[in-house]
């Protein structure tokens, strides 16, 4: 009687087929990101659990998995007036705050100016549905050191060379400045109390339409057709009257410059977290109705753990939103032999002539030939097999070629 | 002022030139057991707690960390009588009991034999020592649905196959078989109920010497010289009188193959996990008093999830244990140019130099130029800089010819 068994809820095994995808396409990504110049790290699954607690995360923060101490006896449940206090460590939910410790940590043997990749598992415990998980891969990048944005241009030409490598055409990246959301939230006169909670009622604009955010604000007290009429001319170019010019300079140079892929400049563009200092990115594809990536500059972030001040910005690609948009080429002329072994051919033997198939550079995939071959050579090629070789008593390497599938 | 910052207890992180030799090292490994038809699989680094905690893993089981059940209330607590009730997930601390639900779930989208690739981290919360982490990769080939020696053979040559493309000259593997064993437990007269606890004792024999066993059998009543005799003997090839010759065939025929890496018939052999049920493996290094590798035959696991047998047998190598070992020879000829800007080039025209170089094949590791940059140029040839090249302010790409560091 078989049961049921699954991998825990809203994570997934990866069969062969998918893992050989997965991992073909993030060689592609890690390459782009190699070319320009950034470095893999890699960074424990868990972190102190007071670190990730520390209000770096936002919301994300609320759906860590929390990692229980070893050795609790039961006082310790009895005496414990939250599940927090049980827990030391957590999985992480993200790759920023790991990030932003590892460059604490190591800040005396990195260059000045530091490029980081990580590309890696992250974990959160939402709510399963269509396309979110609890386990899924991030891939980021990010520039530790540099406050200008020579960093900017650097990410952006580094994620736009990933995309084109990827075939994603007709990516575009929205950008945006914190900064000038700021100074756009004054200028309409939100006052100062309302301002983080007006910017989260603006980032409502693709869901509830323009007329839901006025209402929304309205509701906040906050003139919202003011404050969205002076987002309208940031993104037209204007700087509103009584609006000082200056702010928007940074925002300007980024949108000259060419990085590779089509900029569009949206000042309507919030990102939830609040660490966020600088420029905001957000990575489009014209297929999909959210983003596939996103970052932005976090200035402050890392001075928290190091006690020192590093400037710091970032853009990390959702790579479950994007793996399944890729078509890549097939994979060069590797000779993958399915090896159907007659049952009289002795173990050591088929090893044998395995072993000088594999000497010759093939891969080799042995199966015991079944008495109607075709529903394994089947499987066998949805696997990725190229050529066949039928191996029977008496038979050498010498005497075989495999043949391929046609 | 800067504070300590770390990774958690017993945990690391990998800096560039780390991360990039162990991922090589992983894929010389990963390339030798696909070559051998293995396949790379992937699932969730957690498992469920009840899966974890089936009695499948050991010694182990005890070191697995607790993952808490989200949304417990302090009545949650109150009630708990052990921590486990907080629990329902936990990571996994091998990649055997993962394996097995996974061939549980997936059983009939795989083919009738199946060879499993799975190159991944496992946690223990061990005391942290040297050598001990609490994060580490596992590198595991695993075959199921083949309950021949056919199985152990290609298991053998793929792994002699991984450890010859590491250059790890001199790595015998040492082979016994749990059958075996028990039989020379009952030639020796042990009675049933010390069989487990006299097999403790043996796999002391490295550490404690034969005077060592031969006590602490003594005191469980056992006559340990009787029994190490009986081994003794089937070491030296021969059946003892009285027992059953049949019984040491498979592992005469493992004996008599050519898998490419030296078998040692070691009759003492014990490994630790329960679970085995025919062959186990354990790979030895010349230059280390411990082993890299190990495995064995596991036929009952399986069919503790999935309720129908499935025959298994695998081997896992220690990668931490044997990274540090490896030498490869350097990388091929990939141009890395430490790109050194100085301070008057503005932004973009840095980033539209850096492109053209990369638009070209090159891979680019910009920094602003120093006034003395030679502290930074030997820290960007530590970190795999080629070539090196500066910029002045009016240069452009084609005025640029990156030189070869000698």
């Amino acid at each position: 009687m078989a049961t049921q068994v699954h991998p825990p809820r809203g994570m997934r095994d990866f069969l062969p087929v998918d893992k050989r995808r997965r991992e073909r396409v993030l060689r592609v990504i890690r390459e782009a990101y190699e070319h320009h110049g950034f470095e893999e790290i890699e960074t424990p699954v868990v972190e102190d659990a007071a670190r990730l607690h520390a209000g770096l995360g936002g919301d994300n923060e609320k759906l860590a998995f929390a990692i229980m101490r070893r050795g609790l006896t039961g006082d310790d449940l009895q005496a414990a007036r939250s599940p927090l206090e049980l827990a030391d460590l957590g999985l992480r939910f993200d790759l920023t705050v790991p990030l932003a410790r590892f460059l604490s940590t190591h800040r005396s043997s990195l260059p000045p100016v530091f490029r980081a990749i990580q590309i890696a598992p992250v974990w959160r415990a939402e709510r399963p549905q269509r396309g979110r998980f609890r386990q899924f891969v991030q891939c980021d990048i990010d520039i530790a050191g540099e406050p200008g944005i020579a960093a900017e241009l650097e990410l952006l030409a580094a994620t736009g060379d990933a995309l084109e490598r990827l075939g994603l055409t007709g990516t575009h990246i929205r950008i945006n400045d914190r900064r000038v959301l700021l100074a756009a939230l004054e200028h309409a006169g939100v006052p100062d109390a309302q301002r983080e909670g007006a910017l989260i009622t603006v980032d409502k604009l693709d869901k509830v339409g323009r007329e839901g955010v006025v209402a929304e604000l309205a509701e906040r007290g906050v003139d919202g057709a003011a404050l969205l009429a002076t987002l309208d001319a940031i993104g037209a170019g204007e700087a509103p009257e009584g609006f000082d010019a200056a702010t928007l300079e940074p925002l300007r140079e980024l949108m000259a410059a060419h990085v590779g892929v089509p900029l569009v400049l949206d000042p309507t563009l919030v990102r939830g977290m609040g660490y966020y200092t600088g420029a905001i990115f957000e990575v489009a594809h014209p297929d999909l109705p959210f983003s596939i990536g996103g970052g932005g500059r976090y200035d402050g972030m890392v001075g928290r753990f190091l006690g020192q001040e590093v400037p710091a910005v970032g853009i990390s690609l959702g790579f479950e939103r994007l793996v399944d948009l890729v078509e890549l080429p097939e994979e060069d002329g590797r000779e993958v032999v399915a090896l159907l072994v007659d049952k009289q051919v002795p173990p050591v033997e088929a090893l044998a002539i395995k072993r000088a198939l594999i000497a010759q550079g093939r891969t080799v995939r042995m199966q015991r030939r079944p008495k109607n071959p075709q529903g394994l050579l089947d499987q066998l090629v949805a696997a990725g097999a190229t050529h066949v070789a039928f191996v029977r008593p008496g038979d050498s390497a010498e005497d075989l070629e495999p043949k391929p599938i046609s």
